[in-house]
C-alpha cells in the first residue's frame, strides 16, 4: 500500500524550486548528531507538580535563578576555565538578548538628562543597533562604531569576542570618557577558538544556543562582579518578563552537567573536542572551496596555546565565515549569492559595506554541504563568463590556499 | 539516631520571630493540591536533542510558536467558551508581560513624533506605570488613570477584566481621540468570575500563571485580530528574548491540554470547578472574618449567568481581596498590616489612596489560614483598644454579612 501519498511526494519534489539555503540566521543545529548520541543521557520529567511559582530562591540576587542551574554554569566555567567565576553573580536571562538589554538598563541612571550613548567596533553584532534602539530609549541610544566614537562623558561597549560576525578577538576600543564595558562572550568556547587566558571583566555574557546549540530554550547568563548592576540587571527582567522559564532553567542545568561530565569522564564523548573537530572540518572544507577562486575571501586566524585541550598551536574556527565578495562589479554580495538561493546576512547590517556577508557554519550538515557545492558552481559559472578577465579580484584579497 | 539536627531544628523553630506572610505578590500555589493530584497525567519527557533550533514553524505569523501549544490554547478557549479564538493569531510570549510590552510596541507608530499616551482606570494593575515607563521610551508613555484622561489624539487603554485588583468588570472608559484597547483578560476563566459572554476584542491577553497556577513556566499569549499587529508583536518578542522557551511552550500544550480534558472527561476532577470551590471557601472564610468588625471592608460583586458552569447565579471570587481599612486613624493600611507581619500591595501602586492594600488570595492554603487567624486577632485588638469609640468606621464602609 504505498499508494498515492508517496506517489504525490514523489512529484512534488520534481517540480518543485530549487531548494534555498537560509545561511542568514546562526540557527546551531550542528550538534544534532552528538545530542541525539547522548540524548538519553540528559532526557529531564517534569511532572504536573513543578513550577507552580514564581519564586527559586528569595534569598539569591538573582531571586528567579534555580540554584542548580547556578551550579552548574559555574562548575562547567570552571572545567573549561575559559573565565573566572569566583565572587561573581550569576543573572539568568532569556537568552543572552534579554541580558544585553538589561546591562543597558544597569549601567544607564534611571534620571539621566541625556540617553547614554553605546557604541560597538564594527564589524559588530547585527543585533545591538536593533535592541538598543527599537523602542527609542530615553536611557541609552545607539551610536555604532566604537572606532570612531569621540565624544566624551559616559558611553557603554559592547566588546564581543570572539566577535560575531567575524571571529576575531577583542578589546576594548573607546579610550576616553567614562566608558563602561560589557563583555559578549557567547562564543569563548573551545569548539569556537583557543581558550587562551581565564578572563574576568565586569560583565560576561553567555549564552545556551551557542555553547551547546540549545537556541529553543531560550537561557543565557551573566556573570556579574559588582551586586548592585547584578540586583538591577536582575529588575529588569523581572519587569520585563518576571524571571525566566523554570523548565528552561532546569533543562539547561541538565545539559550544561552532560557537558562537563563529558570533560571529566574519558567515557564520554567530550562535547568541545566533538564540536571543535566539526568547526575544523567546516572551515576546512570551506577554505578548500573558496580557494579554488579569488572570487571570495575569507579572515584568517591567528594559532594560539588552548588552555582547555592542552594543544600549543591551534586555530580558531568561528561559528560565522565573514566572507568578502571580491570582483569588482559585485557590490552587493546578499543579493549575488540571494540570487543562487543562498541566504546570508549583509555586511551592512554589522556596519560594514554590502561587499561582506556573514555565512552560517552552524547550521545542518546536508545544508553546509549543499552550500559548498553551490559554491563551487558559482565560481565555475563566473569563471567560464568572464573568460579573459581573469583573475579580477581586488588588491584586498588573500587567497587562502 | 534523632540526635543533633532534629534537636536543632527545635531550638530554631523554638526562637525564630513571628512568621511574615507575604501576600503582596500573587504567587499562585493554591493549585498544588490539583496539581499533585495530576502529576503524573501530565508529566513531561524532554530529551537530549530537543530543542536546538530557534525556529517552531516559519510559516506562522509568530514563527516561533509551537503548534501543539496554539492548538491547546484554541481548544482550551472552545471548551471555556471565554473568548472567540476563529481568525485570531495567537502571539505567544514570555507571561503576558512581554506581551502587554509587545502590544504597546506593535501599536505605537515607530517614527510617532510624541510618545503616545498608555492608560488605565483606577485602581489599575500595579505593574502598567512601570512596564510602559521603565525604559522611557518614545514611542508611549504612562499617563494614568484613564477616567481623568481627556487629551485628544491617538491613545492606549489597558482594560482589565475582571480587574486586577478589584475583580470588576469592566469596559473602555476612554471615549474622545483615537484610541486602541488592549484587553487583559488574565483572570477571565471561570475559577475567578462566571463567564456570562464569549468576548472578541482585537487583542486580549492571557497567562497560565492565573489560568492554571503555573507561574514559574512564564507562558503568556495573545489572541489578536488584526494580522500586522499580530507580526510586530511577535517582531517585539523576537528583538528583546529572540522568541519564547520551547520547553515551557511544550508543557504549557501539556498543562492546558489535561485542563480541557478534565472539563470534558466525567471520570476527570474538573479543574475549574475545583477551583472555584476553592475560591468560594476562602472568600467565604474571608468575608466572615472581616465581617466581624467594621475595621475593613471588601468589594461586593454581582450575581451572574456563568455560560460555562450552567449555573444562573453565581458571584465572582476574585485573585485578589481590594480591601479598605476604615478606621479613620489609619492612613496606610499596608503598613498598619506590616506591622502584624502581613505583607500587603498599597492601593498607591494601584493609583488608589494608602487606605486600600491588595491581598493575594491565591497562594498556600496554610498562608491563607494564618492570615485569617491574624485578621481575626488584629480585629479583636483594635476592638479592645477603642474600647467605647466603636463603632468607628468611616460612611463609605459596608459591613460584609
Amino acid at each position: 500500500m504505498a499508494g498515492k501519498d508517496q506517489v504525490a511526494s514523489f512529484n512534488t519534489s520534481e517540480i518543485s524550486p530549487p531548494r534555498i539555503i537560509n545561511l542568514d540566521n546562526g540557527d546551531p543545529t550542528m550538534f544534532e548528531a552528538y545530542w541525539r548520541k547522548m540524548d538519553e543521557k540528559c532526557s529531564l520529567v517534569i511532572s504536573g507538580i513543578q513550577f507552580l511559582s514564581y519564586f527559586s530562591d528569595t534569598k539569591d540576587v538573582c531571586w528567579y535563578l534555580e540554584p542548580k542551574l547556578e551550579d552548574e554554569i559555574k562548575r562547567l566555567h570552571r572545567v573549561v576555565g575559559n573565565v573566572s567565576v569566583e565572587d561573581y553573580y550569576v543573572v539568568v536571562g532569556t537568552g543572552s538578548t534579554q541580558l544585553l538589554q538589561a546591562a543597558l538598563y544597569a549601567l544607564c541612571p534611571s534620571d539621566g538628562s541625556n540617553p547614554v550613548n553605546v557604541v560597538s567596533a564594527v564589524p559588530y553584532y547585527s543585533c545591538y543597533p536593533e535592541l538598543t534602539g527599537f523602542l527609542r530609549s530615553g536611557l541609552y541610544e545607539w551610536k555604532g562604531d566604537a572606532r570612531i566614537y569621540d565624544e566624551g562623558g559616559p558611553y557603554i561597549e559592547f566588546v564581543t569576542s570572539p566577535n560575531n560576525p567575524d571571529g576575531s578577538i577583542r578589546e576594548a576600543i573607546v579610550k576616553n570618557g567614562q566608558g563602561k564595558l560589557v563583555h559578549d562572550l557567547a562564543y569563548y568556547w573551545p569548539q569556537y577558538t583557543p581558550i587562551t587566558s581565564c578572563v574576568g571583566h565586569e560583565i560576561m555574557l553567555f549564552t545556551l544556543s551557542k555553547c551547546t546549540g540549545h537556541a529553543g530554550t531560550r537561557i543565557g547568563w551573566a556573570l556579574v562582579k559588582d551586586k548592585d548592576v547584578a540586583k538591577k540587571m536582575t529588575e529588569f527582567n523581572t519587569i520585563s518578563t518576571i524571571g525566566v522559564s523554570k523548565e528552561s532553567q532546569i533543562r539547561a542545568a541538565k545539559i550544561l552537567g552532560l557537558v562537563s561530565d563529558s570533560c571529566l569522564n574519558p567515557g564520554l564523548d567530550n562535547f568541545f573536542k566533538h564540536g571543535k573537530a566539526l568547526m575544523a572540518e567546516r572551515w576546512e572544507k570551506l577554505r578548500k572551496v573558496v580557494g579554488q577562486s579569488g572570487l571570495f575571501s575569507l579572515p584568517q586566524f591567528p594559532k594560539g596555546h588552548c588552555l582547555f585541550t592542552g594543544e600549543f598551536s591551534t586555530k580558531a574556527h568561528p561559528a560565522f565565515a565573514w566572507m568578502k565578495c571580491n570582483k569588482e562589479d559585485i557590490v552587493d554580495c546578499e543579493k549575488f549569492l540571494r540570487g543562487f538561493q543562498i541566504l546570508s546576512r549583509t555586511g551592512r547590517r554589522f556596519g560594514c559595506n554590502a561587499k561582506y556577508v556573514r555565512i552560517s557554519l552552524v547550521g545542518k550538515e546536508e545544508e553546509f554541504e549543499l552550500f559548498l557545492e553551490k559554491l563551487l558552481a558559482i565560481q565555475e559559472e563566473i569563471f567560464c563568463t568572464v573568460a579573459n578577465g581573469w583573475p579580477w579580484f581586488t588588491k584586498e584579497v588573500q587567497l587562502v590556499p
